[in-house]
């Protein structure tokens, strides 16, 4: 940490800033140069401290030289994360596609969709069996109903399943069935939930909060890594912004920045990300070649009676096309989908 | 809702309409025009339905007619809710001031703030025991321990206590001991949790998430409402933007349009709001002067001691400023401050 | 500005830092710590070079410790500028009101709005002959017949005339008639409309971007400011985020602090800032509570029947109202509203 | 043009909205249901009726059923346009790399910069003139000189130029030398250059302002059109969010969207859309992989020596590898890079 004082800070200033160094344990390293001071502080910094020491008199500015996160970092760990799921691997040499459908509505269609994903080669299934809903009075999935859904589907197809967990007491219901847990972005957030997902063992989708920023994200991977739990991958979906004509702004600067910074393997979600069928491949494309892992898509087989994501799923047969769009794109760039 | 048809829709594209809408138990009214076909839904209209039909072809358009949120729309109640927390009256005749620690960080200061506040003429004391912190390595406040501090100063200073719940598991620990409990802004679409504090029958404090529109934070409040408890305090806290010379944007015009749109009071977080502790009562003035039915504010005996969001907390002294030129703002607009 | 150098920087990348230093002409100031090294630069520096450091090997960041605005800067003048339109002084003791049509669209009804306004105790009439509209078909102003109208109008009521000028070749035809020349949010960052604007001597009317940072915006009354124009008038109308309920939103930060960091005196645009005419008022109520020096306000005969920005227009019964309303705030924060 | 009347609207409230469409020449449509009125507006709408109407009492909500753009728009015309810049086809079958100097510096760089975007396959030269800068006192261009430098290294590498223009008064000099004219993000909306420009006859490469919908792009391409100019290319190049990792947030989902909306070629900026070489090559594969006609990159022989941009430009030899790796994804989408 860096205590930058103004050109005009007494030497009475600069002794504050000192003394509540010292206070906290930690050494000064100060040059002072003709226009301004610089104080160096030495020792272990926590977050805290450059809110506080950016109140004292005289500080024009404290800058943090070492990076909130930790554990989720590339100085950490050096070596890409591969996170198994059920079999697949996520960050290895071959592309991911996670496939199904927003909401597992019933056991005929998801069945049905699954066996369409799995036909088209897709490599583990979603479904949401519990769904966070903007409304209170909108559909908010089968719960364990879907579940078992779930686990129907994946018996017959042998694709492992991801699904998503709202809430602490549903956690061990969750992690006894499924491969894998999501974490939504309205959740990205919710500390406590991400400290329960941690320590189920399961490997963990992590979604990026909707106004998240890439360091904040890090931070909720941070939360998980740090409960011992190192299979976590991260999920760009889309973030808020001022553009009304896709449901969100999927952010591809975000997918090379998040593996620039850290180790864990990134995917991205065109379906949420764009809110619109007729984006969601030309935007997994670019995902793919932005270099991210895989790409989680929404399927069903009848978009137009989705009880939910409706207008953003596609139907089983521009979902065999995107497999074979994207499947020359990841292989232009050296990360061919993985083969069953 | 309205199905709004393309110019070049087709028979069967109006047919198609009509028959899901009868698959659905609703009624069709059809208009058509020279240039287009307008059919309108008549029935009982669930969210999904706006998406589902956004699919069929040769729908251009789909329009909400009606509100997503019902019990906290002022449609449904005419009269302005008032909260009363612990005899204090939020949505009254009076403006509240809700102010204290950010974090109680130990009994002895977490006294003497509660002390000043109520000195300075604060209606009710804000304190910290359970924080969310975007990094896990962050100071997440003394837990149990702080709420029998926050006790303590209760019953020293007879000021009824807020103070903020993260998990599920604590509400009822929380709830047995404060008077009003508080969802932050990261927990603002954390439905669970949301349920959970409605089930304890306590008056709420509902945030705005950082990225929710004024219609999503209004359904967070639904939620609550729909559990039965009609004690929710809407509290705005600033948004995320691009402006980063302010920690967030106090959205100004949320707050006439939140309680044009809703019987629910509405309060200002100006210290939140802005991260800058110089620009807290000017803010604090607007958030009053817009109409607002109180404000909470972070207060503390030595802010560049905080072990959070010392930056944006004031001064015992500045605080009793503050209280006297918010206190002439709310007369000006016939809302006085309450007086003990 | 102060180049950070990493824990792993090599005497290489400090030379190589050092070295470029000197080839700029500046000095270096190095103070190296157990953890890292930090290189202060001494001399004349300009905005570039933070960027051109950030580049070189071994350094992790560089800052800035002085502000890239000068004459707009508090450090520049600690008194505050008070700027004269036509015998009405903003920035002094009282609070100023201007109002107006957004467009005007005749003599009759621009008369009519100029008396009202003037009546209701307004000190400046707002009205727009060129008009810059988002599409090419719309409205775009009576031009110079416009100018004429509100010629006309401040001939029979002697308020002075504010009118947006939009395009070079205009400057010298509208500062011919106008007591004050307005640039609008779209041309925030049209240097060279903001050059020749300050070469007319007359006082400018300087908007907020909708997409500027407080330090864009007074970036750009640098512009003015350096072309020795010094009568700027800053204003806040609302900057573009993810809410869709309001046209915009109102930045209420941003009035006390460009008024912290700049000596220009700071109005609010309600108007545009909210675009619903039911929240004019207590926008405008809380924007002169944030400290603002006076507000704009469009006010119109009938907004049903503007030819623009009707849904945002107050009628003349309205207007009246805020007059009152707004006036009882200004007093309390002890800038009472100017009399005629 | 449709306007939904609420549930309580009065049969005097319908007859106001007939009676001001009656007044404007238009023809109604009325379709009453049990819960709501609609009514569908016949005849020439402008783009102000749709914010009149909604001042009318009883009316709900206004629905344009028809887009604001036209000229612009793939209803108007269904098959792509192809942009001609010196012989060179934006548009067309293959993709079109742009590349060069932010700001021409010295002949000499300039020269070398040319010779090696050549050698690495680009088709058209980019480089800076007149530069728009955040500060009056940064680089603002070398001007004239550097449009004659631009005009030499055209001559000696046979490659196109584009160039940017700031100015009403520069666009007739820049259109005698330069093949294509840029308007940057900060005069997205400067409607007079808009125009200027377009009555040059050149090619325009239209950035989207950073702050700009979707559709207020495609606005200001309207205002160019409806000058008669059919040879415009727009370019995405990072919108504004809260995001500040990187300079702006590319919003890849805009290629698509506005390739489907619009006619026009469509480009991307990962320098600018991403303000951190690293990211610039990964993003511009993801460009590309969206269906985007081509890209326009920075490059500078020594980019820690650059005077503007420096930190989002890329080396010789990083463009070469750019080349080689976005020409493998461009294959892979079927439009493979143009070859000399």
């Amino acid at each position: 940490m860096i205590v930058v004082m103004s050109g005009e800070a007494t030497a009475d200033d600069v002794r504050g800033v000192v003394d509540r160094l010292h206070e906290l344990g930690l050494q000064e390293n100060i040059s002072s140069g003709a226009e301004l001071t610089v104080i160096g502080a030495i020792g272990h910094i926590i977050p805290e401290y450059e809110e506080m020491f950016s109140r004292l008199p005289g500080v024009v500015e404290v800058v943090r030289v070492t990076k909130n996160y930790k554990l989720s970092s590339r100085e950490f760990q050096h070596v890409d994360t591969v996170v198994d799921v059920g079999g697949v691997k996520i960050g290895g040499a071959s592309s991911v596609v996670i496939a199904g459908q927003c909401s597992v509505d019933s056991e005929e269609l998801a069945l049905s969709t699954a066996r369409a994903v799995k036909a088209a080669g897709a490599h583990i299934l979603r479904g949401g069996a519990y769904k966070p809903r903007t409304s209170p009075y909108a559909f908010r999935g089968l719960g364990e109903e879907g579940l078992k859904i779930l686990a129907a589907a994946r018996q017959e197809t042998g694709l492992p399943v991801v699904t998503e967990v709202l809430s602490q007491q549903d956690v061990e219901a969750v992690a006894g069935l499924a491969d894998m847990l999501q974490i939504g972005a309205r959740n990205a957030q919710n500390y406590a939930l991400l400290e329960e997902v941690a320590r189920s063992g399961k490997p963990i989708l992590l979604k990026r909060g909707m106004s998240s920023q890439v360091e904040e994200w890090l931070l909720a991977a941070e939360y998980i890594l740090n409960q011992g739990n190192k299979q976590v991958v991260l999920c760009e979906r889309g973030i808020r912004t001022f553009e009304t004509a896709t449901r969100f702004t999927l952010d591809v600067n975000a997918i090379p920045l998040a593996k620039e910074l850290s180790h864990l393997p990134v995917i991205g979600d065109p379906s949420h990300g764009t809110g619109r069928w007729s984006l969601v491949e030309p935007v997994a494309r670019a995902i793919i070649a932005a270099g991210a892992d895989g790409i989680i898509v929404e399927v069903h087989p009848s978009p137009d009676h989705a009880l939910s994501d409706g207008a953003q799923s596609l139907t089983f047969e521009n979902f065999a096309k995107l497999m074979t769009n994207v499947g020359r794109v990841a292989a232009s760039v050296d990360r061919p989908l993985a083969t069953g």
